[in-house]
């Protein structure tokens, strides 16, 4: 988990207060000034490192670092050959790739804002959705940051700690779009201290 | 607060496994297994107390006691006349009633389903219900239940302890209607692990 940046506005959309653990292994429970928050930590997850990763990409505030050793994709010939052409498009991005022999190609470089160890799954993700759209309606940084958040966010059933809610919470407060995930998906249900009273006859 | 009686069944409309806290200082929320429940800690415990002293008061399962010192009601002349005239109704609640002199009545022997503290506001209540309704109306322990219940139960903002919430849900899953306060209101809002999932579009 990143630490907040200092330089980042708070929207003021979700302001949690405090929070009351996880129900299910799935859903944060947490109180704001304006009422319950039940939070779905997957994807309360995605969107933050959704736009981290695309604050991060849009600024270059990542670096690429030199692998010892590179990572080898085992690909067909022509598949091989389609990417290499599209290498252009991963060097925007912070990652080198070079052609070997065959169907292989060597990962040589990676950006800091991929998790270690899902360099290849998230090449090979936003390739697969790259393949799916035409080049004109490819956005490049927004695909990334999808595929990078789908890795590296916590899952549901994932038992997640205090404090690390407490600052996935505030993370969540960051955000320019806290309720929804990259994929449109709810990340969190607002139940507003109005709602309650009225559901209980106390309005 | 009582602790459970051995002789109670569950009735397994509400079985709590654990409980996270209360949501400003009103609502409980708390997990069974079948769902995140929202509880209103105030008619909640209306309910609990409710169904108790109408078991008590049905079985004849509590004590009267003479007070050293009388409680003085002082009323109109004619008001406490017609106490005094309804005073075998008070007996079959385990209340003593003595006409005193003018509008003066004392009260000798009050039951233990009453709080200490708060036999005069509890029988004065009581009464102000009697005169309301047609004699063939009155049901005398249902009424004498709702006014002790509502004044013994703990009020919304009032801060309680994690013990005595556990013990709270414990009593109200052995409630035969967990869901309602004597009055009709609704003691807890019940989101299934199936709407939850719906609402985050999890299925």
């Amino acid at each position: 988990m990143h630490l907040l940046g200092e330089n980042l506005t708070k929207h003021n959309l979700f302001v949690p207060k405090k929070h009351y653990g996880v129900l299910f292994e799935t859903f944060i429970l947490a109180e704001a000034e304006d009422g319950l928050y039940i939070i779905d930590q997957h994807t309360a997850h995605e969107r933050i490192r959704y736009e981290e990763v695309l604050r991060d990409l849009k600024s270059k505030a990542y670096k690429s670092q030199s692998l010892l050793t590179p990572i080898r994709l085992e690909l067909t010939r022509e598949e091989a050959e389609e990417m290499i052409e599209e290498r252009h498009r991963f060097l925007e991005l912070g990652i080198t790739l070079e052609p070997f022999s065959g169907g292989t190609i060597l990962i040589r470089e990676v950006p800091s804002y991929i998790d270690p160890g899902k360099e290849t799954e998230t090449i090979l993700d936003l390739w697969e959705r790259f393949k799916q759209k035409d080049p004109e309606e490819r956005e490049l940084y927004d695909e990334m940051a999808k595929c990078v958040a789908c890795r590296s966010a916590i899952k549901k059933g994932d038992q997640v700690s205090d404090p690390i809610i407490g600052e996935l919470l505030q993370r969540l407060s960051y955000c320019e779009n806290p309720s929804l995930c990259p994929h449109g998906r709810p990340t969190l249900i607002k139940l507003t201290r109005k709602d309650l009273e009225t559901m209980f006859h106390r309005i």
